[in-house]
């Protein structure tokens, strides 16, 4: 267990999976669509939930991308989510597909089937094996539990070719009351399988408005999620759902308040973990990088250079190299759009193997190559960038590109 | 010798490098920069020649890149390039290092330095050994000549890691008049010598007014350098430089009439030819992958989604593999920012190994794997995308992404 304090704001971890809040009941079960591994999660929340969800921007959606779009801005009662094939680039057939999905877990609970988030992650353009859904969504109900194992189960339903279930629960105090927030999800891994597709499901037991959910969700996400990148491919299915069913009995947060920022704080602490926890997973990861970016004059122009540098190829092979090559990371700088002063800007690496100054107000620094590459080895390298322009800044979270994910991308589907 | 008819203009290859024009001389030496290869080119026009240069948009420009920005606009007499340094990241003195070589030229060739192009490729982040530039200059300009040996010696002397020359020349009629086009380039290939540098030399007999001569360079590279990627990193000094000296004597070309189209259709010859060399000569590369967009609404929708498949890492991995994942040239056509509907795409595989239809009208299908392995197998493969949205079209090239690239740009600098 932990306990952290960002802005004067306590957010405790505690153990627990996304049964944790109150009122959350979940389970996963093997119903035949992979081979041997869990491939159903269902989640059921007692009380109808406010909702709010962030979709991908990919122009192709998968059949439950789209249906959710519509009935996100409902009270949900459940999700059903499926792993081992997508339902992307599949037809009317495959929105059909989603449909039924949603019908059927809908019947489960006693809810009506616009009540229902539905998420599907896998393969593409393979319709889906509908009949055996369906009785898998009728087995597995009967195992619905608010018990610790039973988010457990839920979060492996989830995973496709991650090694490990990602989930994360934490306490915060908001007007003497405490909320639970919680989360799993599911990476891309270096692996994408197919997609790199990203699955990311929050409960909480918080009492807050459907605006102030959809807002606090999206900036979250702006500093989270959309600062991770294995490689640059956004994903037809990715999907980040928050369910709030308002149990936890807080004075409900309806505008921009000292709650509203207590309830951001903890659930960019959620989403936060689980977003590195997707970089640390990716198979063929070597290197977990995170690049700061301080000094910069506006927000906007911060968060290009982060990403731009932790989404360069170039960047990557070097970091995988242990190559000290900063002229790299000075070069996808300076193509992410962003407006800086090169002749102002600092590079430096730091990790646990020390720390180390490469090239400064516009000049390059004779360092010790060992040294350099002390800190290279290590698996875990933050990458700070100083701009001197503002006081800005932004942070993303990456990883190296290695043989291993040529690898597996190369051979992924055959 | 090769004669292609495009648009009604007859393009005729001919036999020569830059030095093919009227009134170019040219050469190339070996001074120390580099262990043994050449790594000094130098071209020299008889008459001050109109000039027009695109550079890379890159914010962190090397010192010559903004060097030329101020001189392009005058009339120029030559060109000094060296290889194994790129003179990027270098501060006020490596600005000062430019000058000096234009100033070392100049007093060579009788001009002054506002009227010489300079351009370095090679390790970012060092400074020149200025004095053995200076020195190599004023010993290499004594075997200057319009020998075609000559302007073998001179692309030489700017490739970096590329493994052969990449020199075109060609003809055009113009009003009566044999107009000549030449050219040459380093490529970035997978190789990317720390920092994925291209830089490309035309030179031109042609008479053609400043204004057309910037008009049809932007437009012709817009078509072609701008639709190759290896691994989209913009360099700090990638540039296309266009000398046209009019010793051709063709009614000059002041206006968009058929000569400047004629002009225009040799142009993107050479320009297209130099970039698909440097796309083919990508160490690493397994496959040279050619994307057809067809039937878009606007050529820049066309644009956007070919270049957004071709820089897609999960697509150019699945083709190492030789993986049929046309769900993966769907998604990156999804994320490209154009607009289109997936519900009236069609993707299909072309190569000397046949042909192969995968997805249509919104749907998969079940296609033969043997055979789309055969098609898979050869080196060059075309992907083509039909949107059935109107009549704009584009094409890119790249290639797939292979272990031998990470594990050249891993070692790179070490």
């Amino acid at each position: 267990m932990k306990e952290l304090c960002i802005n004067e704001t306590i957010v405790k971890e505690i153990t627990g999976g996304i049964t944790a809040p109150k009122g959350f009941s979940a389970t996963g079960a093997h119903i035949g669509l992979k081979k041997k591994k869990k491939d159903l999660a269902i989640i059921k929340s007692e009380l109808p939930a406010t909702a709010s969800g962030v979709f991908t921007t990919n122009l192709v959606k998968a059949a439950p991308v789209i249906w959710n779009q519509q009935v996100v801005n409902n009270k949900i009662k459940g999700i059903v989510v499926n792993s081992g094939n997508a339902n992307a680039c599949t037809g009317e057939l495959g929105f059909r597909h989603t449909e039924i999905m949603a019908q059927t877990l809908a019947e489960c609970i006693n809810a009506s089937k616009e009540e229902i988030i539905v998420s599907s992650t896998g393969v593409i353009g393979v319709h889906l094996p509908i009949d055996k859904i369906v009785e898998g969504i009728k087995t597995t109900i009967t195992s619905l539990e608010t018990t610790r194992e039973a988010a457990k189960r839920a979060a492996e339903g989830i995973i496709t070719t991650d090694t490990y279930t990602k989930e994360i629960s934490v306490e915060v105090e908001i007007d003497g009351k405490t909320i639970t927030i919680a989360g799993m999800a599911k990476g891309s891994g270096m692996i994408h399988p197919n997609m790199a597709t990203m699955l990311s499901f929050v409960t909480t037991d918080a009492d807050i408005s459907k605006e102030m959910l959809d807002k606090v969700l999206k900036d979250s996400v702006e500093d989270t999620y959309n600062m991770i990148s294995v490689d640059g491919d956004t994903s037809t299915n990715d999907m980040v759902i928050v369910l709030a069913n308002g149990i936890a009995k807080n004075t409900s947060i309806t505008e921009e308040n000292e709650n509203y920022f207590r309830f951001k704080t903890a659930l960019d602490y959620v989403n936060r973990y689980l977003a590195k926890q997707i970089i640390n997973d990716g198979e063929g990861v070597t290197k977990v990088l995170e690049v700061v970016v301080k000094g910069a004059s506006t927000k906007e122009d911060a968060r290009k250079i982060a990403k731009s540098i932790i989404c360069s190829n170039l960047v990557k092979t070097a970091f995988f190299g242990e190559d000290a090559n900063w002229g790299r990371i000075l070069c996808a700088a300076g193509y992410s759009g962003a407006k800086f002063n090169p002749e102002k800007t600092s590079i430096s690496f730091s990790s646990l193997g020390g720390e180390i100054l490469l090239f400064t107000n516009g000049e390059p620094i004779k360092f010790d190559e060992d040294k350099a590459l002390q800190i290279l080895k290590e698996r875990k390298i933050q990458i700070i960038i100083s701009l001197q322009d503002g006081n800005e800044q932004a942070t993303s979270w990456g990883c190296d590109l290695s043989y291993e994910y040529v690898k597996i991308n190369g051979e992924y589907r055959t």
